[in-house]
């Protein structure tokens, strides 16, 4: 059985209060294991997650930032509070969040928003996720697996891609482990990262412009096996090591 | 229109020699602007582009290397044949190759396939990816895009994803330059990495083990502008140059 992968068209601009998952519900008919995606920063704007430029204070720090990245040090400031880590800051700000993730401005977004407005990433992006698949099961009365995206760089490669920021009723990592190949072999690379390469798909289905297409729905999705250990932790995390050395000279 | 994602299923093993479009063409029915996506381990070893191991001399070079990775001498140096420009040697080898992808061990693989033998990626992967291209079209009469995919680590993130190692009737990036978003702002994020994303669903569908579904088919997918400049420059690349630093230590 092939898979489908559909777009859900036609869902307003959000706005905080709507409620996201009858919006969805509305113009598509969910099946029970769907995976629904949805853009972080969409889920984020309607609970409400973003932030009035003008009513940020920077501190001292975020005015340097600022004036070695070029930005609004309201906007730096903004990302100095969503972040629990900052790795670097020039040329951009690259730190680790809450949640684990690393990125670039921890996901503080100011494209596809009202002028003067951010959006800040879902605080609690796996409870954001749980909350999204609980309220697909009492609208729709069906138990689907929910993921939300984010627009990130990588290393080495030019262009950004969609990631998996939060996920809900399957695990990230499919854990090959104790497999074998065609030839029987045990297998060296045991991890595959399944929820980043569903969230890259959806993200390339949404477009990146003024498309409007927040939410994009996989079907005949298979169930695997795996655990939710996403990221590195200090210690085993070499490019975050080398990138703190850098910034320190 | 959804789009429909399916899995080539039912091919061999397949052997140096095997004509693998034709291999794929007698088990799907291909159509027009569909997007193939091959694994690059399956590719390479079609065209021969294997080495024994037995038959290698390793160098003082790699001898020294696999002390370091705990890795057979003779396959460290098959991995220092395959790269342009190593970038980290421990605790595993990250280097660049010919064709700009930067990888763990150079992609050089020795995962489903025969004892003693190891698969390296395509030499000239873009080149790879266009013949197969023109393959089809002289079996099957229609024009389809082709990208070949290998599995990769990120930064920060622990498993494996899919990546794009060479593509054929499209662009790699998709570009946003001079787009606006839904309120009309021009957009910060520019450039997608839209080979990528369908790589790393393509690997998703392929399974990593023994499910041996190595092509998979995209229909229905939009067509886009945009660009082939995948890989940053050294001046660009910053984690590039941090992990250098690091290893002069």
């Amino acid at each position: 059985m092939s898979i489908e992968v559909i777009g859900v068209k036609g869902l307003p601009i959000i706005q905080p209060g709507d409620d996201l998952a009858r919006l969805i519900s509305e113009r598509i008919s969910i099946q029970s294991g769907d995976i629904l995606c949805i853009a972080s920063s969409v889920y984020s704007k309607s609970v409400g997650n973003i932030r009035q430029l003008s009513s940020i204070n920077p501190t001292p720090e975020a005015v340097r930032i600022a004036s070695l990245t070029h930005e609004d040090p309201s906007f730096v400031q903004a990302v100095l509070d969503s972040s629990s880590e900052i790795i670097m800051d020039c040329p951009f700000i690259l730190s680790q969040v809450p949640s684990g993730h690393i990125g670039v401005r921890a996901g503080v977004d100011h494209s596809n928003v009202e002028d003067g407005l951010i959006i800040l990433l879902p605080q609690d992006p796996m409870g954001a996720a749980a909350s999204v698949r609980a309220a697909i099961l009492k609208i729709s009365g069906v138990d689907i697996r929910v993921i939300l995206t984010d627009t990130c760089g990588r290393a080495f490669r030019r262009g950004q891609t969609g990631h998996a920021i939060g996920w809900s009723g399957m695990t990230g990592l499919r854990d090959f482990r104790g497999d074998h190949d065609l030839f029987g072999h045990e297998l060296l690379i045991t991890e595959e990262a399944v929820v980043d390469e569903i969230a890259g798909f959806a993200n390339f289905v949404m477009g990146e412009s003024n498309n409007g297409v927040p939410a994009v729905i996989f079907r005949n999705m298979e169930v695997w096996k795996g655990h939710d250990m996403m990221y590195f932790s200090e210690k085993e995390d070499l490019i975050r090591e080398a990138l703190k050395e850098c910034q320190k000279k």
